[in-house]
């Protein structure tokens, strides 16, 4: 088993741990009929918004900006979208998309998620690596019961990934060497940029991450140390 | 009750939650035999150790050093403290000092704390805020158990207590107001600190941090906004 140095495990979160599409489009469904765009489809809504995702990173990972943490680059870009599906933000209250805004903290696991979770976290230290913000990531896992055992992440090492910073600073945090930790996502990018660094790498996919006819991250693009099915798979994989 | 608008728990952590005393004397036993100090009381050890620990961070906090994390001041106070006690740093292989360092993550805590811990848990969100840096209270966690959400810090907010900046900067990462947080503490310097950036209090002592002949901290110095008897009595009085 090419895992049998690692201690740790960290997880990126949306996507790979959680179903962040149907998560927003269940919120925003209910936003959009009391702000009567009955006519709008939430995973519309969900899709419109995560694609300012990366963009708004962007302006972080390349020195245009100094970090922000993802909750108010969820906000921004939250009022951005809206006029693309003919809502004024000036003509809502605050409150109301600060708590659409929350949609994010409240995403659910995908089914394999929390068993895995509680399986793999009898041999590893368990985490969430994510671009997510510490109270992102600590309601979402209340909420949901995500048995990590620290909330690591962006907000922790002040750099978004795929950044080489954002994985060697947290092996500085862990006190680990790079091959002591195992990276687990569904993304072929953030993998790559994980092994670059010296990470160890399970790729599981999540096929249903953007809906029917996702198109990307089907299959592995390197030989990744661990392909697995879903969480449960991996703790079989991993004898736990 | 004065914490009704508390969301947050947030928890001192050597002394209040862990007994720190017992748990450094405990390895230091097996260390000074192994290096023929037989007539050392392996608690004089611990007590010379923990005397190190606030000028350490001092150098911090008036800013003439870095941020520097806990696990290297405390390596640097082990190697300060071993010719007190008749032993050469020199004469030792590097990691069987790293690996007694390792005393500070391996801490038991108080017989009320797991219990009590678990009860707050069901109303509040907990977390140790601790000097402690996060490979430190990770471990010192998933060895004993600690049931908390997530971990909180110096390291997290680059600031050692009492320093106004890391009680503040602990509640923009929480992204809640200083007063929906309530500080958990056997110290009243401690909360007399959190108090002053706005936080609620909570006092709980405990009388046998130094061992016998205590003298400090054995009672509340403010009107703290609760004074409880240990964790299990915290839950009681919040009804949980």
């Amino acid at each position: 088993m090419t895992l049998n140095r690692v201690r740790a495990l960290i997880f990126d979160t949306f996507g790979t741990t959680v179903d962040w599409r149907s998560g927003v489009a269940r919120e925003a469904a209910a936003f959009l009929i009391q702000h009567a765009a009955h006519d709008i489809d939430p995973s519309d809504f969900a899709d419109a918004w995560r694609q300012r995702y990366n963009p708004a990173m962007e302006e972080v990972r390349s020195g245009r900006r100094p970090f922000t943490r993802l909750d108010v680059l969820h906000r921004e870009n939250l009022e951005a979208i809206l006029p693309d599906f003919g809502i004024k933000p000036a003509n809502l209250p605050a409150a109301a998309l600060d708590e659409l805004n929350l949609a994010w903290h409240r995403l659910d696991p995908w089914p394999d998620a929390l068993p895995g979770l509680q399986r793999l976290r009898s041999g590893f230290m368990i985490a969430p690596f994510s671009n997510g913000n510490i109270i992102l990531l600590t309601e979402m896992a209340k909420r949901a019961g995500l048995p990590w055992d620290v909330i690591l992440g962006a907000e922790i090492v002040q750099a978004y990934k795929p950044t080489p910073e954002s994985y060697l600073r947290t092996a500085d945090v862990l006190g680990m060497r790079p091959e002591e930790i195992g990276l687990v996502a569904a993304h072929n990018s953030d993998l790559a940029a994980g092994r670059a660094c010296g990470l160890k790498i399970v790729f599981v996919p999540r096929p249903a991450e953007h809906g029917p006819g996702q198109a990307t991250d089907l299959l592995p693009e390197q030989d990744w140390d661990v392909i697995a099915r879903d969480f449960e798979d991996l703790a079989d994989q991993l004898g736990l």
